[in-house]
């Protein structure tokens, strides 16, 4: 008597030589039924009519797929689309236009434009001015440089960036880090012209790095920090920084060199004796009214300019103050006198010697994706607000070649800052026509009001930070995470407790490591799923997710819900193996298992390993008196396992499937027959 | 009027308060009709009965589920099943037997049984004698280290190890690891001592690495060696190990100290005048007698012993003629005196100076993970031809611990060797027995004919290496990757080339930074496919791949093939906006797009990035005009939708569809009335 299996086997080998799919099926199906009656006979013919056939994509060859995958890959968003079909003047000034976005708008920019973004430049320059001296000083770098980054970077920006709402200048995160990871090589106390020079060497490996991501079209590296990343990477942050803050906020002279929240808190309550009162009092009630502003500009959006204009005002008061009552010598430490006058030229400052050389690379890599993440970030936040598009690619070549131009210019590392560019966009900034409005604000006070501030009190400056910082710890989001996904938020606690307690750069990596894990374990070890007929349709799902879902008798239908490849090829063997052990382990009550139905709808590649797998199971199975069906493979598995059939004559392509359904109509003839 | 949009809204919100779905689906069905006839909407009624709920699976609690993935991460194998429901004698007995294997056979070990053992035992002993020897120099180790550890480890194994295949012992790979990673910090010759205390020392910390992978339950770590990296990467050894046999086979004595193709062929080419004809003479001589061995045995494997017995059979001949001859006074450099005795002990010798700590650390890593990766494939190998299990982690264990006993009794790191686990099956071992017999072969050539190996040639161990070595270049199984997935293949050459050009553990190390970097990139560069309707039956497909599947006008069908999580969530979102918008450009002709379904059965995840992108998409298209329609999501899915719907009222989870069909036929009602 003939077995089941080589029935199965005869169904393919026939179809190879015969006419078209249904055809051959019902050939099939007229000898395995003779036995039968004529109406069940009938029905089958109907059904077999039915079935459809797994079609192979068109095929291409490797060279047409590689390209396909390749811009896939690295330009998904087309760029150049409209270009096509257009004149050659078109496309000469569409490059224009692609290369400096500047040329798209300001043909057409009109005096209506200007006063909004009159009002809006002024409005984020009385921030950048402040928050420039004081990151400056985050970053161990002279005030100075602050303001030199917040006057040549935005002119830079407003001619090659596309997003309209980015206000360009020096942010906390990248002036901690970068001041951070340089003092661990050289005490900017003791020397700071060669600390001055690592910064500007790091600024042109920050621009170089950042330019050739948007080059190379790899700005999907930035994709890897997560959101629950970043918002427990930027509150650790805020609170490392935050906590540097109690150097100028309490007036301690000692202070720790160390970053980490034990060491710094350890050395703030062995130097208490160093504490000025007049500086805790004045840093309290400056903290005291920044923090009212901000609250009260969170709570009245149209209120942006009390937050907006309050570091500049307390800048100003502080100032006043200390220059009246001459508190500079009752304790209180004041900025001293800065130089005037516009960015000098740097680029001989730039050393590259091979003792520094790796320290200022690896300063330029990490700020620059730091920065880099951040201005992209915020670019497509507000982009999406106002229903624009921002190129994240051309955004990072924008920032890159900023910061190239900037180390050349006394500038440090520059991006789009978050705070700045919603209040930017809250004053109803139009275009980049903002940012060159700030740029000139802050060349006027570069070569006039710099004698100003030799009295401005460094608590302000402490205080300002904070506020400013303060933002950046998003309890709500945390919150909303911790209610999604309790893993999502393992990351995020692992990026703030790093942060916080090894290092700012540990504790990122920490994070981007966890996460990059995660998605591996993703594809190590996919969910197997087994699926049933819900009663009365042709659909079939997980029978854990739906009650009506009913397992069909004689078959183990399973779905596995991840590409096949090299890394989860060992696991799905054992597991699948297990599966159907336990189908057959269940005692003589359903040990008529004779199919498994391996759907592979759900899986969207397959390589070599995932191909011997398919043989492999087969194989086994087969010893087993078991036939393994595969149903709707996607194209790319389909090919793959049509050239291993070519090769081997095993897998049986001639004995897939469209559906489950019609797998299991069409095997079910077989089981009947057997029983 | 009423615009479409209100009602999708609107049929969420009744939903939401009213009784079952059908019912509520039917009365807005009722309402949207109200102009149409009474047999259309019959017909309506009809199909809104049909409609299935898209449902949760069963509540379980955050520790449920962490258990649950916990349990399919780590013990996929389920190893304690068995216990389950047992007495508690039972149970003890169960424990015993997985924790020491041999108890599983050896009560009811049987003469028959010893038969077979006894005669592969000793084929694999005539090889592991002369391959001990030769592996022990490649790694600049003293000859009798070879021995020692074809001793010590195989009693281990044959305890704990769960194979019955599996022959222990040093294999070339990890030797030649071994040899090269310290070479760098001391040098053999001049330092013999140090040299051995250091390669004790890593093969604990390779001991200890391969136990707690296997305690840890983290042998997932080695599925990351895929088959096409593995390929490469032996090739490209074995290329390496034969151009460093050349200085035994050319006679060379000034022979280089680099591992690479290129400083290796130059010090050989540059040291001709050191070239010894003799030795040239005799070692292409039994260089083609092994190789003909081999050859035979391949063609006919009943004649396995050919090729296993041709060694040490070697070895003999050579030592007859060098000792008959006295070619050892005519250019033919020889072993020399080896001490003889069992192994002494050498846990005294181990060091964990701070000096070599990370070296030895390093070392044991690499040498650790390179020789498990072998014994487990080897293992399982043996294991799926003859059709018992292999647990892979307690294998991880048993090799581990050899590892650690051998470290404390004279022997370097051992494994399962491939080709000699081979000749073990070819010969009929039934149990690990085999290895004990070797072990006992080996102890008595240890204890009595250590003296008769002073004459034996160094010429012959290195032809005996090559020929060990080229089984490891596997060609068509190259040709095959080549066939079947040429980045598979990209894979291969990259490990190939990094081994023989630049080093071998860098070799490895380029080749799994692209195999991973080759499974993100699936992540963060997902397909997405357009569907549409295969005439004449209920199935959605892919438009490219089935020429059947025909676009339904007004609908846009997407299928996106991977979970959606931060590393994809920007791509995705431009995407799909470009194919939106491709789809609102094509003019007047198709302009009436008013519905995005998006299938979700291929998404086997969602992060809170993926739920903020579908709120996104879904905002962005309300703007448009356009719904956005969620199709069949999985489980853990549709539980996070359900979730952030609690939350923001925003997603509709009332207008979800389990099928593309229903969800098509549903929202048609819909577009007409629009028309």
């Amino acid at each position: 008597m003939r077995t089941k299996e080589d029935e199965v086997l005869d169904m393919g080998a026939n179809k190879g030589g015969g006419g078209g799919e249904e055809e051959v099926r019902m050939n099939n199906n007229n000898n395995n039924n003779n036995n039968n009656d004529d109406d069940d006979h009938q029905v089958e013919i109907t059904v077999m009519e039915m079935m459809h056939k797994v079609e192979l994509p068109q095929p291409k060859s490797t060279i047409t797929k590689l390209k396909i995958r390749f811009k896939e890959t690295f330009f998904p968003d087309d760029p150049f689309r409209n270009f096509s079909g257009q004149p050659f003047s078109s496309k000469l000034s569409l490059s224009a236009q692609f290369l400096f976005p500047i040329l798209s708008w300001a043909p057409s920019y009109s005096f209506s434009l200007f006063k909004s973004d009159l009002i809006s430049g002024l409005t984020i320059a009385s921030l950048a001015i402040p928050q420039g001296i004081s990151y400056a000083k985050l970053a161990n770098l002279p005030p100075i440089v602050g303001l030199y980054s917040s006057f040549v970077p935005p002119l830079v920006y407003a001619v090659l960036g596309s997003s309209r709402d980015l206000a360009v200048g020096p942010v906390s995160i990248a002036s901690l880090i970068m001041g951070s990871m340089l003092r661990q090589a050289v005490n900017p106390n003791t020397d700071p012209y060669l600390f001055l020079q690592l910064a500007f060497t790091s600024t042109l490996f920050a621009g170089i790095f950042q330019a050739s991501l948007g080059i190379f079209r790899l700005g999907l590296i930035i994709d890897f920090l997560s959101k629950a990343t970043l918002i427990g990477f930027m509150a650790g942050s805020a609170i490392i920084v935050s906590l540097q803050q109690l150097k100028s906020l309490l007036g301690i002279v000692h202070f720790t060199k160390q970053m980490g929240l034990v060491p710094v808190l350890a050395s703030v309550f062995h130097t208490t004796n160093e504490w000025s009162w007049q500086t805790i009092v004045m840093g309290m009630s400056f903290l005291g009214i920044l923090l009212l502003a901000r609250h009260v500009s969170m709570k009245k959006p149209s209120l942006f300019w009390v937050s907006a204009g309050a570091p500049l005002a307390s800048v100003i008061i502080s100032t006043l103050l200390v220059f009246l009552f001459k508190a500079q010598n009752h304790g209180i430490s004041i900025i001293g006198h800065l130089p005037h006058g516009l960015n000098p030229p740097s680029w001989d400052k730039l050393i590259f010697k091979s003792s520094y050389l790796s320290l200022v690379m690896k300063t330029g890599l990490i700020t620059g994706i730091i920065s880099l993440t951040e201005g992209v970030a915020v670019g497509r936040t507000f982009a999406s607000l106002k229903d624009y598009k921002v190129d994240g690619n051309k955004e990072m070549m924008a920032i890159g070649l900023m910061n190239i131009v900037g180390c050349c210019t006394s500038c440090y590392v520059t991006t789009g800052a978050f705070s700045r560019s919603a209040v930017n966009h809250n004053a109803g900034c139009k275009t980049a026509m903002s940012n060159i409005v700030m740029a000139l604000t802050v060349m006027v006070t570069l070569l006039f009001l710099m004698p100003l501030f030799v009295y401005t009190p460094n608590v302000v400056l402490g205080a300002i930070i904070v506020t400013a910082v303060i933002g950046l710890i998003d309890l709500p989001a945390a919150y909303h995470i911790w209610k999604m996904d309790k893993m999502d938020f393992l990351v995020l606690l692992a990026a703030f407790l790093g942060v916080v307690f090894i290092s700012v750069q540990e504790g990122l990596a920490i994070a981007i490591g966890i996460s990059i894990f995660r998605v591996l374990l993703q594809i190590t070890r996919p969910k197997i799923v087994s699926l049933g007929n819900i009663s009365g349709s042709d659909i079939y799902r997980n029978v854990q997710q739906y009650r009506d879902a009913k397992r069909v008798p004689g078959f183990l239908i399973l779905a596995v819900e991840a590409p096949i490849n090299f890394a989860n090829c060992t696991y799905l063997h054992e597991r699948i193996g297990r599966w159907i052990e336990d189908e057959l382990d269940c005692g003589g009550k359903c040990a008529s298992l004779q199919f498994v139905i391996l759907d592979l709808s759900t899986v969207s590649a397959v390589d070599t390993s995932g191909i011997s797998l398919l043989i492999d199971l087969k194989k086994i199975l087969r010893k087993k008196d078991i036939e393994l069906v595969l149903v709707n493979p996607v194209g790319e598995v389909m090919e793959k396992i049509k050239r291993a059939d070519d090769a081997l004559q095993f897998l049986g392509v001639d004995s897939l499937y469209l559906t489950i359904e019609e797998a299991v109509i069409s095997l079910s003839s077989l089981i009947k027959e057997a029983s």
